[in-house]
């Protein structure tokens, strides 16, 4: 770190720590060079940084003040599916995004990867080296295909706080989120069978439709409040549909949380058509606000509905540690986990579960939660500022991820090619469809230090679409066809 | 370890290391105290250990003698299959066996387990500390899809002893040998075709087929060299076979590896019937001879072997790291890995990748070769001698697994039960069949060291057999039905 660098990250602390709030005027430069020990131009220099970060502005003779957590100009509208179902294609979509090495040249904004440089992380590699120095023959053996019960009993203790009552025996632990909504789709269906999601939808789940020869009937969402209920009884009315699959609580890619009563709704509408629901609520423990939102699981009075989570979003995605709550579907799917990977590796499971027992969960939580909550509003400020109107951004309650509807028919393939000659990349809308529609959308990672890199990279994807937006306006299409 | 273990292991670590040889005397008792400066009792009390572990044998007058190595009195007989392809059953008894926690009151004779205590495995639980020790946010983040490539390269190289010329490219890294499996069968199959099996075949494949529904046509066996290819052919002409999976090198559960002859006329066979072929190679580099045997991969021309392998069984099944050479069917076999599990954790695989670099893989495998078939050894020398009059007992050429075949139609769950009293378990041969066959056989594990508790089980394994075959023999019953 320079010194401007460490001046700015100094001062940047205490507006996120609300030392100084939304609205206060910042210490004058002189104060911060005599506090610090630098110059005027280093001080200059650090304030210059916050500016861009769209933490504070300067106001002309009076200072430098802390600006007001933005708001999206404009919401993404309500999503308008084909309201029939169909096969799952865009696999070469999602290949190129996720079969990418971790290592490469590109400015990936795209992907689904927390901030792994937390320092509230630590605690956690230092426990996993600490159970490996420890050389027990014992972690090196088959685990029981069920999961260690030390975690199955921290499962338990996370679970009750959005409002499940579940016994250690009811978790079953996987490799990954995947492997659970992977079993969980298995085992309430057979090939062929109708599976609905909310749309647009994360992909991982609509190409395991597709690997299990299943169709996905897509419903229109709210970005605001999820899955339309009136729209799904329609298509239980109208097709055979054997599962709903949805992300209720902070939403992968749209960010929103679906409201309680929305929620018991959904899964009283279950219910009545007796279809399972499958519930990924990987994203559920970063809400922003507390206590976190309900399951639908918590609503669950028969065992209908099979909850998926994992620690891929709150601490590791390496680690490969998730679990899934089967409620009556319990035997198919200790079958499916049986056949798919055996038993799950062990010490990363003992390493979380001392990582959660211990408290370091609920801190890292609460230091993470508010680094994305405040990179949310950074990153909506300069959207905002750089994108053309007509933009659409959606406004998450947890998570870290935004989703953007670009105006005047820009397609979001041909954005990345122009991106690639900046060494930038999104994440296009057309991975979240079945069948390849929100061409004119994207999802955008705000997780990690919001650094000048990003700033700069938002500035530049925002400045290409308002390109591409102009020659659009000059070869107008027709707007049905996205 | 008390003073008599300790002489009895000195004594014992130099007839494996044969500086006494098959037929040599042992140095007198006296010798012996007086080289250890122990009493007479105390080396009466190790030389009573060694004749336990069918090691050495007193000759009256004469004094102790290096026993030869055991080879069974019987081998099993050629396995008879229904020959027309089944749904798979025995998931209940599969449960049974691989549903339990680590750790529990029974001597588990018949699990897959490897010897975890192995002084030579310590490089890789150090190494595995050492990585986490670092704090690299790189390593807690997800893997490319493939897997890393510091293990492909290594993966690589392990193939050319088998014969393959393989690139890095060619290999995906999974979730152990079971994933593998589930990715090669779903790669190459449709729900309701039909598979061929090799008979007594690994539970954990023919598992796979069921939840796939998947048919299952066995095909008879021979103890010594594999699968028959004469029945096979006769299988392929009759029925619509997609895929042939067998375990050709030490073979799980009957220890042969198929001839290299035999091998290339597979491999032929399938060709000239379009048939993939699943070849599982988890215990391949355990052969007890050098060089390894080769695979059926090596004589594959066009892609259709699928090899499946890992870590498992050489290094520790806690990992979780397989690998799968897809062949030709390595697009559909992506897509399957990102659907199952996503990528796979990335620390084990750079453990696994540096373990093998430094020499410790090959310097490992050499010292647990030589245990397993000492063991093997020793404990056909006590089948032998305390089974009754008309047990099969297998001759692996690799690995640490034992099958029986028992007289007089006793069955192996009512042994199980009988067991249970004495704490002892074994793995029932219906396991190893897709329709519940195999009742009078089973399997046992010769992998860890044959302490006094494994000699002393194998004797009440042996006793109870004896008294349920006099049973047996009051009350006869249509050999058929076994
Ligand atoms: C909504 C959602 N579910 C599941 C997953 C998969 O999680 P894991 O990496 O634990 O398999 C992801 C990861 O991108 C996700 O965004
Ligand atoms: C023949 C065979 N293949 C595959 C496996 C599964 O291996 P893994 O534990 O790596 O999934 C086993 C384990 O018992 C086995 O015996």
């Amino acid at each position: 770190m320079t010194r401007y660098e460490e001046v700015a990250a100094a001062l940047r602390q205490r507006i996120e720590h609300d030392l100084y709030r939304v609205g206060d005027r910042l210490p004058s430069l002189r104060r911060v060079c005599e506090e610090f020990q630098v110059s005027v131009s280093t001080a200059q220099e650090a304030f210059r940084r916050l500016e861009d970060a769209a933490l504070i502005e300067a106001r002309p003779r009076s200072g430098f003040f802390v600006l007001p957590r933005h708001v999206p100009d404009q919401l993404p509208a309500m999503s308008r599916p084909a309201q029939c179902p169909l096969d799952v294609s865009q696999w070469d979509d999602v290949l190129d995004l996720v079969g990418m090495p971790g290592s490469h040249p590109l400015l990936m904004l795209g992907t689904g990867i927390p901030d792994l440089k937390a320092p509230t992380l630590r605690p956690l590699t230092r426990q996993l080296a600490t159970l490996h120095r420890r050389h027990d023959p014992a972690d090196l053996n088959y685990d029981s295909l069920i999961g260690s019960l030390a975690l199955r009993q921290q499962v338990v203790r996370l679970a009750a706080a959005s409002g499940c009552l579940l016994h250690p025996d009811d978790v079953l632990i996987t490799t990954g989120c995947q492997e659970a909504l992977s079993i969980a789709i298995r085992a309430t269906t057979s090939p062929g069978d109708v599976v609905v999601v909310d749309s647009p939808s994360f992909y991982g789940t609509l190409q395991i439709l597709k690997a299990n020869g299943l169709k996905a009937l897509e419903i229109p969402t709210d970005p605001r409040t999820g899955i339309s209920l009136e729209a799904l009884e329609l298509a239980l009315e109208q097709w055979p549909v054997k599962a709903i699959q949805v992300t209720p609580t902070c939403n992968n890619p749209l960010g929103y949380t679906m409201p309680e009563a929305r929620k018991a709704a959904l899964v009283a509408l279950a219910k009545r058509f007796d279809v399972a629901i499958i519930e990924d609520d990987i994203y559920g423990d970063l809400a922003y606000g507390h206590p976190r939102p309900r399951t639908l699981k918590s609503f669950d009075t028969d065992g209908r509905v099979l909850l998926c989570s994992g620690f891929s979003k709150t601490l590791s995605p390496g680690l490969r540690v998730g679990w899934l709550a089967p409620g009556c579907y319990r035997d198919r799917a200790m079958h499916m986990k049986y056949v798919s990977t055996g038993a799950s590796a062990k010490v990363p499971q003992l390493a979380v579960a001392e990582f959660i027992a211990h408290g370091h969960y609920e801190r890292h939580l609460r230091e993470v939660s508010r680094q994305y909550q405040r990179h949310r509003d950074s990153m909506i400020g300069w959207i905002n500022a750089c994108f053309p109107a007509g933009t659409g951004v959606s406004y998450p309650q947890g998570g870290f991820m935004l989703w953007l509807e670009l105006p005047g028919g820009v397609d979001c393939h041909a954005l990345n090619q122009r991106l690639a000659e900046q060494h930038i990349r999104i994440a296009p809308g057309t991975l979240f469809s079945a069948s390849g529609k929100y061409r004119h959308c994207l999802r955008i990672n705000h997780a990690a230090p919001l650094t000048d890199a990003v700033s700069q990279a938002i500035r530049c994807v925002g400045a290409t679409v308002a390109t591409m937006v102009d020659e659009q306006a000059a070869t107008p299409v027709d707007a049905e066809a996205w």
